[in-house]
């Protein structure tokens, strides 16, 4: 099974970005957690950040026949995003949406989420943990949408 | 480590009810796959199911000083009960909300959750495998809110 | 044909509560009456009220296998409880919703109902004769829904 | 007892527009089985089609002293017009709003209607049986007011 | 001076339709007043009603050329009909809303006006002495808009 | 008969205030049409202007037995003002509301009046002379909320 | 005089709940302050707990006849449950609204009070001396709704 | 292929009505070269227009069977009118929906269209080229809905 | 203890302003009954009222370091001002919201409270003995916001 | 003339992404058929692709002097952007919107266009013959905006 | 050049008031801060403040011809005055709009300004530094509206 | 003190873009205004332009460290970018809004921005100026957050 792992802006900068709500875990940390439990559970990963709203757009179609699944936490593009979301329907790729904090117990505009809709599910609140909880997800659900 | 599992109203139709929707797995199977996962993570379960909110609400109430952590699926009550979110926060006990089905791909007032703000976390959309998720995380994550 | 009559909150009060919408019948008459035209079109008929939300959802429950057709009023649940929608449809049970007064005509709060959706058709405004015209619809409609 | 039964828009259509929402009954069928039960029930009945909100209010304002209630099924006016909410009050003869479909399944602009308020009472979902209770109701439901 | 007074639907029904609300005064009353005011202010004027908004939208559209004022009372259709409101700006003829009630302080739906925006000016609340003070502001105000 | 006309913020600059919107007409000049109109109809009048919200509320509360009918308008407080409403209602003395310009054909903001809902009527759009119309209203219909 | 007074779900906890909102005052502090002030002004009282909404609905019918007032404070009911209105319009008893802290000040869906439309009063913000001043509200003023 | 072009209330009045938004183009103009044009690709037309809603409820019905496809510009009926929504899906005839003026950057209740959501497409802006681009589709699409 | 009360506009009506809603007391009424309970209860009262939203203002700055808690009846101000809202906060005086007549029972407008978010709490729909409530509440309750 | 076609994100993906939706057409085969029409009409014809929102504000603002009219199919970014609307106005090239689905008949978020205020006209359900509409939109229409 | 600085309601208790938000210094070293400015820029100045509404609509309308610019700092009164609104206007004086705080980043309602839509430009965020700004705009931006 | 200017989409065609609007003076101007008055200040100053929101997230990112303070022209992306938002406050730079326009004057979408609840104040509508006066802030004002 291969995976990839995709994180939207500002996560490049975790650990050292508002620690009180995102925990001092930095985004390499994450990268190597999954590593290590992707390798536990028999599956190989990709995992990559971009700012960039099309980067992540062109990522998502390009995973089409080289992917089995996503694991995406777009950030702060979840919430308006329609080419993010219209992606993840045209790529085919079934996808599941994660975020470290509660996205529902934030500002009123954080608990929209674009993805959510078309994506597989969701995990959100657990920390980096979110990213484990999807990864053990992709690999033991049947995940056709 | 001692997980409460509770289950809102008509989750005892599990298997029979909109299949289409939340699969064919029991209540009972759903029950018995979690026993056996606890067994594995050194954890112990108590699992029950209501249609009654405020047996709900005194169930919760009463974890206080006897459980570590909640896993719950208020099911149609998660859109709009107060009383369960108080319940929640003045029993202490870290929560952790879970849903069978994708509650952010459905009718749109099944996307307003109430319990989701007091929540630990929210995982949804994974059928009962949901469950598993939640469980592990409970273990994994230090669940203080 | 077999029909259960399922009657919400306050409706044990019917006859002395607010006289100038709900008229001076008890529910006691309502049964009586149903009971005397059930007998007339050849069906059999069970007639409960509970004040409880949980109740009403497991006697929707029950219902599967036993009943053919189910006539609900509700009352104060009919605009909140996404329980006894999930309840409706999980039964797979034909549902018609009744009222006496003419909810469309009083406060705007009562204008919304969430077992509409879900139930095969509604009755509303006709005092005591809802629940016959409700009872004629079981027996002369093909209530598949 | 004098009944006028008025159809709206597109109902001389029934039987060819949208057989699954509507069924394959035509609107001479509906009005040959109201005259049946009618002569049962001992009462009279007028029974009309327009597509002209116009000639609607314009029949309305006229049953005044000829008829002793109206069963109205306003169809797509139902969910817009003040004119005919108008003429049902002005004409002071007690109405009876009657639809084939369950307006309240379907989209939402068709969920509000602007004759419920000033009406009887609704009948809603049951095909042309709908039309039927509205008639039996008429006969044996003191329809003041 | 030549004045074309419209009459939307249910105004033939004054002195019979809620007379609480509207008066026992009959359109025919108001015609009769309006005629006579109209030869002491040295006016002529046109008086007409109809249920039909078509008929509405042409007598509107018939005007230019003819007719150097319109006092419009839409009654049910002012709330709605984007129809009047194109008629009105196309001929070009100032056009005053007049109503008997005072439709600010009934229900909501009668507050908004799709006429006042296109109107010189509204006149509201004075029973049928409004259409008197409408005519005379044809008479007396630079009625250009 | 007895009249209070009463004028809000900013009338005073009329004449020199957005001449587009609201005429070269100042407020003495509408002072003196009034006075030479009211003694054509018999009427006695008094004419004040504030700009202060609790002084408007003040020259309300002291018509009370000393006017026949109040002419109000509110300018900038017509939109906010619930003290201006509940003093019309607590003098008791019938009030018209009356504006220069067209109200509902300006910024959103300026469509809703607290005043009207209380009034007995409202005369809008008609430059100074809609004062005339409202003078003409109080003498001429029986003003009795 | 006799009043009873209704506490709902999660009152029970009182004293270890959220102590920063609701303080270190248990509901049997409460109940004893209650009582002995009853004393004091020469009342007799009933005080009761739940957590089950039907529960609540039930005791609020039953104190017809045998109780001369309500004191009410529904908690996390209060904000969605129409069974709990109906209830007290059905019993015919005065009840009076009460609430530790203060509503208004918290979070937005806590603003909305389904039961303060039905209610004689409400008292809100005041910890516990709230349910006396209510208490004083029973015995002094004349409690016809 | 034959096609029923139907034109709403107040075109009628095009070239003389608001030249500014709709051009100085007359229908009869517009007529002629869409005659033209449609001799060129081979079609019928039948080419009509009314004032009322009824009228053109009636032609869209009359089109089944007789026509191929329907170009319709609602005019104001196009904002509000669930009747010739209806019209539409019963008549089971592909319709186009055409404006002159480009109906997203006027008045913000020109935005809504009841006509678009069963429409086959939807031209608008283009002032009357806006009818010949709908004739070329119409020819050149394959219509079924 | 010394304290304010504070009466908004058109309080000094009471007795004769809508009785039917506020009763036959007079502001004097209330000012000599509360003078009477503040000796019994040993606190200084200082007793205002004022139609202007500026004079309640200052009368609210004033109090700093002179007056222990004010009771504020700030009448139709209370559903909008910012101002009055800012003073309480400015003047770090603890406040409490009272209001003869249920608010919450009224209309729409009357429903929010712009004072009671930063109120020590709101007593309303006691009559005059929401004061004497208020007073007592004053002097019994630790009232630090 | 030259045309600038502009498309945006996702568009790339037409063929395999959602064919039910929008087809098996693949983008090259749309711009080839472009091609062959603007030979066929005598047009220039530049187009591009691309999923990057940036890209495609720099793409409209160099159309400035190069090009004669712009198509633009802004897929996801027609919902939310603002820069794409200020792109189009700052560069003064007229702009024609087009789209493959008819968006007034699918997701509620795709109703609303950010581009649709400022263009020349939208086209909008016609598949790919949509983008050959616009073209001779170009060609036929002056498209001074 | 004349410039005129107006505060409005609470801002004389600054220093007092709430530090945390605007800080300790005083209205008068605002003023004293504002008036060596002044000097050294080459400007006169007018500084003033009222908790009263209607006072500073006056002082605004006195404006006109004696000051080149206004300064607004209307507090409390921002969110809603239109009378405040209509004398910016009716003066004809460029008036550029100043806060302490961030008004964006507080509660919902204060970051509405009435104000705002017809002032030059608005400060907010920087404290008394906001007032500097200001007085450096009036003196360096052509202030033409 | 170091300063680094950001300037969002379209900024580049400033002096062509909507001169009635946004005036003729260039992008490049402002550059040189800016630094200019940064020698005078005894600023440095980095001054970049980005048609890109990644790319303008990844310019705030690196500020970090870098910079003292940033003055952010967002453009099109502040109402709606959350990714910008998130950037600020991952940054910990102190940020300053600016606007040429007065966005509160404008449409209604203008109105609001994702950007000012985490920026230390707001400046708009002060043409080019509104970068001095932001400047003059960065300097002056203690920017702590």
């Amino acid at each position: 099974m291969k995976i990839l792992v995709l994180n939207g802006p500002n996560l490049n900068l975790l650990g050292q970005r508002e620690p009180e709500i995102y925990g001092r875990t930095t985004l390499a940390d994450i990268e190597a957690k999954m590593r290590h439990h992707a390798g536990q559970v028999g599956a190989e990963m990709d995992f990559r950040q971009s700012n960039d709203e099309g980067q992540l757009v062109s990522w998502i179609q390009e995973s089409r026949g080289h992917f089995d699944a996503i694991i995406l936490n777009a950030a702060g593009y979840t919430h308006t995003s329609v080419a993010l979301r219209d992606a993840i329907v045209a790529s085919g790729v079934p996808t599941i949406e994660v975020h470290l904090s509660n996205i529902h117990a934030r500002e009123g505009f954080r608990r929209k989420s674009m993805i959510a809709g078309v994506a597989k599910g969701q995990v959100t609140g657990f920390g980096d943990y979110s990213y484990i909880m999807a990864l053990d997800a992709c690999v033991n659900v049947n995940a056709s949408r």
